[in-house]
């Protein structure tokens, strides 16, 4: 295959993307064009367009976007909308922005005429899958490169060596090895490797970089009411705010509050179990938010069918299939099933768990006078279940004839 | 229908079953035999039996048997091979003990040569569909009972007349209308009705009854470590315990952590919603750490498509199916997993949290060799991850390259 | 509970629906309107005008329609983009008529101030869940009166009997039991009952009444081409077609050849089985051509979600939840799938069978570059194959490894 | 990767075989063992015997198996017992005697010590991934040499060269290209490629090879019986037979009338569309009689249950993993669904379609009692309707009622 003329790199301005900057310079002798993102991961971005001017970047090939409002907007809320949990635990917070950045990285390439685009994610990991799948879908001619699948530089000694040589420059605290590794965004921090890889080890405390020790939590709770339209956060304690602008508040109180802490060990798309430890502390509670809204607003038929694609959804999100069909196709199921998820969610938040202690809406299915121990004024004829009952029976008293028929 | 001769009342001891009791004498003239078994509520049973023999029921009409170990091993345990949450949330404490009871119902009844069983429960709820159910999923021919849906003793007043009526007495504080409902097993404790009927109003802190207040929960987090065998739990901090052992003390750790407490609202099986208080500390411990041991002792195919089916299995067991094909051909399922999760987990149980920290086993998956951050000595090619998303891709880019072709 | 005043009546013009309308004046002494509707069951429906008439219906309270055409359009069309089929096997013929009466039923008594509605289906069938389903999620607060599970006209001898008290016009041919019971629309036929109620004896071969018997189908196949835009029929042989025309002509053609015959065993939603034979010519070959041009429109993550959820999506219409939020949701899904299912579907008809034979379409996926034995020129590298299974493996290779270690 | 020492091939005795075998003698230089299979695809295997010695493999490295009924028994039956369809029309001929392949070749390995496996599927299609994925979940430790994948014979004209060039025989009717690509066995025979690349263009009709045109097939119906055991067919017109015979006499019966063709689409695992043309006589009338069967003796829970997952298990299939935990899951549960699943059922075969006319068992589940138009004798109770459908109604009514009130 020839080499590429003009490459996009999601390019973070740290050490190991700056290396890929280079090494895609000297390796194919292409221009470079740098892609840097906020998503809320809590970084200046300005230092990344220094940087990326110092090693050679032209001025119009440094795109420095604020993706937050898109990315809770457009990729965590619909996700959410669907009470996503990878295995049963994950809140999918890094495989949620994945597709996110692929998006950019195809259309900046469309724009600039680049031939390729570039990322620094392992041949390990779920990373490589999900920017590769989500470049392939939007940009289907595109190249990838991956450098770290390609090149020689397996160990860190060899990393630093080739920074220096390019004159790369290194902050003091990499030249050591780093304890773990850290993503993070506005949905999530994890961290994984090293420290954390033996999964019958306990994650020391210094891991977590986000959410305060529960033990250090406030000793009282603190109460907060989040309102939803359809199915979407919309306010906090009766303030109207942007989705950025909720994710951001609710991160805020749920790191006070210690919520949000996981020790996960799952299921890589590329066939190992990796362990990692998340901090999720708004989502957490949107989470929960979320399920207390539809307790009161959803029907029993439109809610079964959604849990029971669930697993599905977060599984495709977790692979890196957000811009596949059957995505696509799964949204339009649970999209359709939250035009009266709407209402209000009390909350209550103390030492590591948010719990939904009240939710009211007009749009509510629940009824008192159906439900009530009292009188019901004749809402509900008790004689209509023994009919149900019977019915529902039938068949297992078929089964019971039959099976004692043959036995007897 | 002609009146039954020999009836098996479902049988507390309480004041409405008491007076059901007597009601079905009155009514049907038939002889009673009662049913009251010790499912780990916390009540004592003896005082049931004098009950009974008070109320003219023969010594040898009166069963009652202590369940608890059947309960946990044959019952409790299974579902928790399945991770059974019902709608995202509910432990099922009290659906998972009414096949238990109706099966007893059903062998007396064969024992005894009694035509026809009776229940407590009323026309709103799911427990009579879940004992009818089950009644005739095991004895198809059996008649049953079920006051509630019958008689016109349809206020506390009539109630409490037709017991005065009858010689039944009537504990002081029955007098009054209870704030609350409850019901009690080794697995939980729900609550529900009158002051928690408006799920906008935050539930009393007096609706606990096992569980400690949070804020009243230790300073410190206590760790205990939980080992499994073949998926279900068999000794904790080292020491082998029998199944109704292991959830008593998980339940005396949770109660003393303020871990468990759940405010639900739910959909139940007759058609309305109706919001509960539940209490299931040792349960939700459990649930964590089962969560924990498979993490790295099953297969991702394997755990996805048993997350896959969980709904579905948790709704059988909602709605009173546990004796259909269908719970027993998804237990077969469930089962077939579980053959090498055994291994044990260590488990933080702090305010109201139980978090998995570490865990280990002989049959983990878990390979440090493919994951490590380090040099894995060949075990895996990263090279291989190119050939995999190319082919996971290829599907992607034929649709994009059709939608482009079509727009072009 | 007091008596309606007003009831609409699903009214055939039949002897059994003409019992209906009688004694729901004589038994509730309310005005009665009728409501017949043209499925394309093929009968007049000015029979039923001047009967209604005669047994005192006013003129301005009969209400005759021809709904064929939102029959297919909104009712068979979209649920032949799913490939439904009820069991494996039913193509939900009769289940897909009745909710588009409930509707109507619906809309008539909310137009005419009615506060009933009234159908002639029995108490064992599914059809009354149907109507009654349909209704209750329409208007809510609609009465339904079901006089099969109220009146004492259990014999056929008592019908008659009140007929003839009533001056209900007896036909010759209906004076004696009809050896089976027949629904049909423009979708399909069924018969079930008397001669086929034992599923051990075959069908005799005057039961079928809309297809030719195989034996006497021409000895010559015919082919037909059948186009598709966005998941719907749109022409035959190149000729646009309305959605009722297309399966008029459908339906010509498969009864010619002897296609769409069924003899099934079905489980009723009421808890029992049932025997039906169901003759759908036109549906059977709809079906066919619709996977034809699925197979090359259609990505495989798409088409096989669409088949995991097809055989719930059929049982809520077999059901009688076509207007539940759970099927509106799965429609949406499936609905979502269909954007580019357009193309043409050549098809062999002959003596039963309905074969795609070709399939062409603009918005095909298929790739003869990719699929070809020929040189592809470089479309495909087949080394990709090799990591794609080396990453598929590394799961099975480490539960293998696993199990070696715990023998060895 | 040093070479490996001691290869076992599945060696078919055809030319592109013999060529792999001669390529790894040569490419590697290692000792090549043979194993040839009878799965029923209807060829002599002395010849390929005596065409491996001729090539040098060792008498005692020529193993040569009769596999049929091993195929039949424990890889066919248990598949149908799920009634299972790739993409809801192929029978999954082919798919399911690659596993049984992959056994052997690890076992014959682990027998003989060698240290690598060895099959002539190219790197385009699915069979590849079947050998694979089966051997690793075998022998983990296992290498497999895939020849397609990796040399340079691209074309027929370097194959024809290399043959001559290593004195391996070539038929006549070899030396040119032949129009389609062949795979058979006993359950089925498919073909595709070259001619059949077009899948606008119909297949030409000397494709078919195994079953008779439906225009030649006889003009009388031929009528059978069919009895299963348990879910597995036992008996045909009541004489007792073996599995592999069973499946001989059906596919004579189905070649004889015509039954089992199927031009198909569809979506292979690698990612691209293919087209073939499928004959699956016996596997077409097996189907029909075992749904047939199961009409009467499961119930809906379990037949919906095992209708929902079936896709699932299909695709499992179709994509190598008959050895993967989730594969042995869902086959518990399918088993656990057939204990019953025992009687006969009568087909009627003709001109291209097997229909079940009749079914009967001991096992049945249809109650004539229930179902019957005539009097019931009090077994169906048609009150009990409407309670069932006022609570299936109820929720209906509450999103009725809500949405109204939003309105309003």
């Amino acid at each position: 295959m020839s080499a590429p003329k003009k490459v996009v790199l999601a390019y973070s301005g740290g050490l190991d993307t700056s290396i890929i900057l280079k090494w895609l310079q000297t390796e194919y002798g292409c221009e470079v064009v740098t892609f840097t993102a906020d998503l809320g991961q809590g970084e200046e971005l300005e230092p990344a367009r220094e940087k990326a001017l110092m090693l050679g970047i032209k001025p119009e090939n440094i795109h420095i976007l604020d993706l937050r409002e898109e990315f809770v907007r457009d990729f965590v809320f619909p996700m959410f909308r669907a009470n996503a949990l990878y295995e049963g635990m994950y809140l999918l917070g890094t495989s949620i922005a994945r597709p996110l950045i692929a998006k950019y990285l195809a259309e900046i390439a469309a724009q600039t005429g680049a031939d390729a685009v570039s990322h620094g994610a392992t041949g390990k990991g779920n990373d490589q899958v999900r920017f590769e799948l989500g470049v392939a879908a939007l940009e289907p001619n595109l190249r990838v490169i991956a450098p770290w699948r390609e090149w020689d530089l397996s160990s860190r000694t060899k990393l630093l060596e080739f920074a220096e040589q390019n004159q790369i420059p290194i902050a003091k605290n990499k030249r050591g090895e780093a304890p773990f590794s850290v993503d993070a965004n506005l949905l999530h921090t994890s961290s994984e490797g090293r420290v954390l890889e033996d999964p019958g080890v306990e994650a020391p405390d210094y891991v977590a970089s986000r959410i305060v020790a529960v033990e250090d939590a406030p000793d009282k709770p603190e109460f907060i009411e989040v309102t939803f339209e359809r199915g979407d956060a919309v306010a906090i304690d009766g303030t109207p705010m942007s989705p950025a602008t909720i994710l951001t508040k609710l991160n805020e109180l749920g790191a006070k509050h210690g919520i949000g802490m996981l020790d996960f060990v799952e299921n890589r798309f590329v066939g190992m179990k990796s362990r990692g430890v998340y901090e999720t502390p708004g989502g957490t509670i949107l989470l929960e938010a979320h399920r207390g809204i539809e307790q009161i607003t959803l029907d029993s038929g439109a809610g079964h069918l959604k849990d029971s694609i669930m697993p599905r959804y977060a599984e495709l999100i977790y692979n890196g299939f957000w811009f596949s069909p059957e995505r696509l196709m799964l949204q339009a199921l649970i999209d359709a099933s939250q035009e009266h998820v709407s209402g209000t969610v009390r909350l209550k938040l103390y030492k590591g768990v948010a719990r939904t202690v009240a939710r009211w809406s007009d749009h509510s299915l629940y009824s008192e006078a159906h439900v009530t121990f009292e009188e019901d004024a004749g809402a509900y004829d008790q004689k209509d279940a023994e009919g149900f009952i019977q019915l529902n029976a039938l068949r297992l008293r078929l089964i019971a004839a039959r099976n004692r028929r043959l036995k007897g």
